[in-house]
């Protein structure tokens, strides 16, 4: 992986170059893990502009041995607080990721040396914003332990009346785990009958029924790397007006899929999803965004709404959710991970999408 | 719950007015969630100095029911994004929480209104270092379910030769999720033989074999609180090197923890362990300081260690957790996490340490 890292920070060091930086201060997590491999807790990374020789990786006594094996590329200091370590010895225009250092935080940096500080916000992901194939890879494994746990799940009766939302909710997760996941990407969602009708509904004690609505959405983590994937069962029966917003709901997901084209702009792609459940009737009750970008972070850029803006390239990997939420009776979500690629989009959420009546 | 939080944010009142502010902007999540109980992912919470009914709560869209149901006691608006609709309506002196808010986010804020913008870092969390009944409640289950996850994993021939540390690491924390855990409260770690000799090591697919000392450093979330945990164990037979360590941080820990006095400086509580081990003639490979505060972050106020500052006082949350490590051989760190009272601190961790040979 180091050569992936090294990289990463070359095509970084190009960025300050042209923003006419001598060094970025690295202080945020991800960023770091991103530009370094390192997962310990704390850490920061001067990236000198010219010279990856002239690069420090600063982390505390806890991490010696650690930093060793994950960072073994890069000149190495231990000490702590490491962003002051860092900024203390460096020189000319240092950047410094505004966007992630705090009001206080920035008082402190800016007594630590002689370096004039200079705002840089979100260099690092921007270059995050196109998947490499180290993290598509990553992404397919989370995306596939999610799969797998959700089929254990179905396979093995877990979604049956009388179970509650948080059973169902916690078997997922510890499926996801059997199948390789460190984690999950967030808190499962388990949502049952009326409940299903809340976007964001935390599971509870409410029991599924016979006739329901089960909406699941839920991810795993993989070295680091976040799925998302919602899906929507109806248990013992549909009845017609399930099957109606089920189909609809469908219908809007594959178009937002089909829309993910490379220069796409992304409010066409949510225009694109939105304009069936629109033409269904049920626009006002599509109350979020379609989708967003997923990575180190379980909601990253790009945003994939109304209001978002900037166009799809080929390497960004993104969500499709769209949702029609019928209060007090029920709603359907189907949610995807996929990569935008030159031709047609790469789905990495592969569990069916046809209407699963267990 | 929604008299806990309401008291919290009287007591919050009450420090406003001291400082001479006429509100304060609340964003960062946990503290949002230690003064309502809301729980999403996105909110901003304006608390009035003077007057409850002048407090006004933001969310968007996603959390209108969520909301309804979690924060009844407060005025509501839909928004988006929250802070700047709330610092648009404000006026007067408006802290916010400048060791949150970042060098670009103030720049929004500082267009957005016309109020004064006045640094108040940390309000809410010197609030949050002395827990109430409702968060040791909450810190008494999450310390029972890492319990009761370790006592079924020995039960069960969990620890034996020829299982990786991931495969333990996962076992516990699926174990946690049957005990009634929303998630592990950190990334598990377990780590065998030499591996244990590193204080933060990550679960690889090392094998346990007979003769190694075995590191389980593990906790769980109940309602958004951690419990913190370490316990280590011999796999097969003890050899007297392994005994001898095992009894020194054993002696360290104890002494840790009756350290822990109403009134006691920090500082002093490290050095009553370190002290012991130093004794022992290990003082170096004591790598770390001795503990943390727990609570709604796994690591918070108050640090136990050596430039520590300040004193503790009853209600406080902590861990105590000497180590130390032999490169290449192995190390032993035992862990508990522990609540200061007027008399003896309450212990929460209730697995024995007393060394167990499985």
């Amino acid at each position: 992986m180091s050569e992936t890292h090294a990289r990463r920070r070359s095509l970084l060091r190009a960025e300050l170059r042209a923003g006419d930086l001598d060094a970025l201060l690295v202080t945020d997590l991800l960023n770091l893990r991103y530009l370094t491999g390192f997962t310990g807790s704390n850490a920061a990374l001067l990236v000198h502009a010219e010279d990856e020789e002239r690069s420090v990786f600063c982390t505390d006594g806890r991490y010696i041995t650690q930093s060793e094996t994950q960072v073994p590329d890069l000149r190495r200091v231990i000490d702590r607080p490491c962003d002051i370590a860092l900024a203390r010895s460096a020189h000319g225009r240092l950047g410094f990721e505004s966007h992630k250092v705090t009001v206080e935080g920035l008082d402190l940096l800016s007594e630590a040396g002689t370096a004039e500080l200079v705002r840089a916000p979100g260099l690092v992901e921007r270059l995050r914003l196109i998947k490499d194939e180290a993290e598509v890879e990553a992404l397919r494994m989370a995306c596939a332990a999610a799969d797998r746990a959700l089929a254990d799940l179905v396979e093995h009766g877990g979604l049956r009346p009388g179970r509650s939302e948080l059973e169902v909710a916690r078997e997922l997760e510890s499926r996801m785990l059997e199948h390789g996941a460190a984690g999950p990407a967030f808190e499962t969602i388990a949502a049952a009958g009326p409940n299903s009708a809340i976007p964001h509904h935390r599971p509870t004690g409410a029991v599924l029924r016979s006739g329901d609505f089960v909406k699941l959405d839920f991810g795993a983590r993989v070295d680091g790397y976040h799925s998302d994937m919602t899906r929507t069962f109806v248990l013992g029966a549909a009845a017609d007006w399930q099957r109606e917003v089920y189909e609809l709901v469908a219908a809007a997901q594959a178009a937002g899929r089909a829309a993910l084209e490379v220069g796409a702009k992304v409010a066409d792609v949510d225009a694109a999803a939105r304009s069936v459940i629109e033409t269904g009737g049920h626009g006002e009750r599509f109350l979020h965004g379609l989708g967003h970008g997923v990575g180190l972070q379980v909601h990253e850029a790009p945003a994939l709404s109304k209001v978002g803006v900037g166009t799809l390239a080929a390497g960004m990997a993104v969500t499709v959710e769209p949702g029609v939420y019928l209060a007090g009776r029920g709603g359907v979500r189907i949610e995807d991970t996929l990569v935008v690629r030159a031709d047609a989009p790469e789905l990495l959420t592969l569990t069916t999408k046809d209407l699963v009546v267990v």
